[in-house]
């Protein structure tokens, strides 16, 4: 077995869900990602823990059962939520044999089996849970690379010593915690001020997504003025938007667009009222993630980027007892900050074309 | 798709479990079986039921998992029994990349595993449940045959008129019930005379097992006298034992031997009271199951053939309220009754080399 498979296995199992002897572990992967599974069901073994239930997923049965469904009578499936609710830790392993094997689906039949299945996945954030990336082909075509380039890529964002990207992230955290307003600027095209005052940033050193490597925290839901440019394609349920373009007034978008799937755009913006406000400004800081690979996993962690959520905010980044922005969608999309731009807090600049002062 | 595929799910979703509307469904199955998960999740969908739960199974991550565990800290895992309470469906699907692949993991830990788990497989039990198989190659190479001969071979076992097997079947079980000794004479290595009296024979109609094709009942635990030799190899636990000879007195194993792996019998037996008297006098019926397979769902339904299993009774053979004969293992062997054989119920012949006397 390749000595970074088992690397990954343990990072998963020590670092990011803290497995101790006793744990019900569920394992969830595809097939193709057998290798880690393989050392994942080795490493929870001898912690003690109980790996019983490794579950390969498979979109082709996924989208076999969905395509043949009524999406009227797709109900909570309770035996689900009943494992989801009796395991400790969840690990979950992306991977695919083909990452448009759910584009058959019609998307009201998707968005039906979202919507029934949403318990079970509230239990799983409830469990100590990961979500983790293995390098298989059909992900490495989606990034546009060969499968060993993409291998190197994927093992080198997560295999990194944590704990000093900790320490690197704090500082951003403690300016982001401090701070009030924040001005993000890109060229001619990104402009946008928001406030972030009495919210909390979250480090993420790669407990429930492995890569990690980002700071996070909610804008004040009615501070959002200006406009914003998003460089990078979003993919949206298997559609590629390109340069979606919002301009905001009192926190809402009152202008959209785009040169490619605009209509994508307009339907997410057109979800519920929450949809049409942010719900997290991120800061990408994983420099190990140093290209678009159209995989949020990474993507929003790349390290000259910052990504802005339309939708529900985290509750982690609220005042105790607030709630924040509401809806169905969580839709995030990037700002490529590598040259002419910067981020400023309280009129003080923080990051000039992708260096932080911090690191200078 | 294969047709014969698509038959072979729906008799599991129609005929074996009955799926209907709303109901939760497991699908446990190896990826080497993709094809028949496909069609069962189609099936299942068309019905209105939720095959949320499609879990490839693999054979190697169980045996990383236990081949790392200490069999001490091996306990029962809450979320795989949480499942299969929640579940109103299991469909089991044998299938194998390798029939030797556990053959690694140490037999203290493998029994361990399956004290432990026990109260998991007893939920299953009391779901609508099925045990089925996929003519996978390994599992042709196991049965000696090409792949190409082995899916015949199952796919015509499976794709039979049930309803048509029950009736023929149900001659043979009217006979046992109004019964009371049966005496099986084979060659001149097998005399065995037992009492079924009060006992229940159940009509095995692919049910639970699909291919079903076979009744079955309890001995009188202390009622069976004589020898046997079983003729068709046993394999327990990955190692095959040839020749198995038992002799009873008073119900009970009095000598035995086996021309090859007799230590493997001997633990059999060894394993507690029960182990040494018999649970079960079974009679294959499915005349499309013509030959031994190494594989004991098709092996024990053979046309020409009687087992007997050493070990635990099952409950439905039973007078209401009675305990039969209790053990922690259950171990079928098989006896060739194809030539110089016969069977007697109360003196009279009811199979003579392989021939039933409503048959002729």
């Amino acid at each position: 077995m390749d000595p970074r498979i088992r690397n990954h296995a343990e990072t998963v199992v020590d670092h990011s869900t803290e497995v101790e002897a006793g744990d019900d572990v569920v394992v969830s992967a595809p097939s193709v990602a057998e290798d880690l599974t393989l050392a994942l069901c080795e490493e929870i073994a001898e912690r003690g823990a109980n790996p019983f239930h490794v579950s390969f997923r498979m979109d082709r049965t996924r989208a076999a059962f969905l395509g043949a469904a009524d999406p009227e009578e797709l109900e909570l499936p309770e035996h689900e939520l009943a494992l989801a609710e009796a395991a400790d830790v969840w690990i979950h392993v992306r991977a695919h044999d083909n990452v448009a094997e759910m584009s058959g689906v019609p998307s009201e039949t998707m968005s039906t089996f979202r919507k029934v299945s949403q318990p079970v996945r509230e239990e799983i954030l409830d469990s100590r849970w990961v979500l983790t990336q293995y390098p298989a082909p059909a992900d490495a075509q989606n990034a546009e690379m060969s499968t060993d380039e993409y291998e190197e890529f994927v093992w080198s964002a997560i295999d990194k010593d944590w704990a000093a990207q900790r320490d690197h992230q704090q500082q951003m955290v403690e300016i982001l915690d401090a701070g009030e307003e924040v001005h993000i600027v890109s060229g001619d095209t990104t402009d946008l001020r928001m406030s972030v005052a009495g919210m909390t940033t979250i480090n993420d050193d790669a407990g429930n997504n492995l890569p990690g490597g980002e700071v996070f925290t909610a804008p004040v839901a009615d501070s959002v003025e200006g406009e914003v440019l998003f460089d990078k394609p979003l993919v949206h349920q298997g559609h590629e938007v390109e340069d979606a373009y919002l301009r905001f007034e009192g926190g809402e978008v009152v202008d959209h667009s785009a040169t490619k799937n605009e209509d994508v755009l307009t339907e997410v913006l057109n979800t519920d009222e929450g949809a049409r406000r942010l719900g997290e400004l991120g800061i990408g800081m994983n420099r190990d993630i140093d290209r678009f690979t159209y995989n949020m996993l990474f993507d929003e962690k790349m390290g000259d980027t910052v990504h802005l959520a339309v939708g529900m905010a985290y509750e982690a980044c609220l005042p105790e007892g607030e709630t924040g922005n509401e809806s169905a969608v969580h839709v995030d999309m990037i700002v490529d900050m590598s040259e002419d731009s910067f981020i400023e807090v309280d009129g003080e600049i923080v990051q000039r074309n992708g260096t932080f002062r911090f690191e200078e």
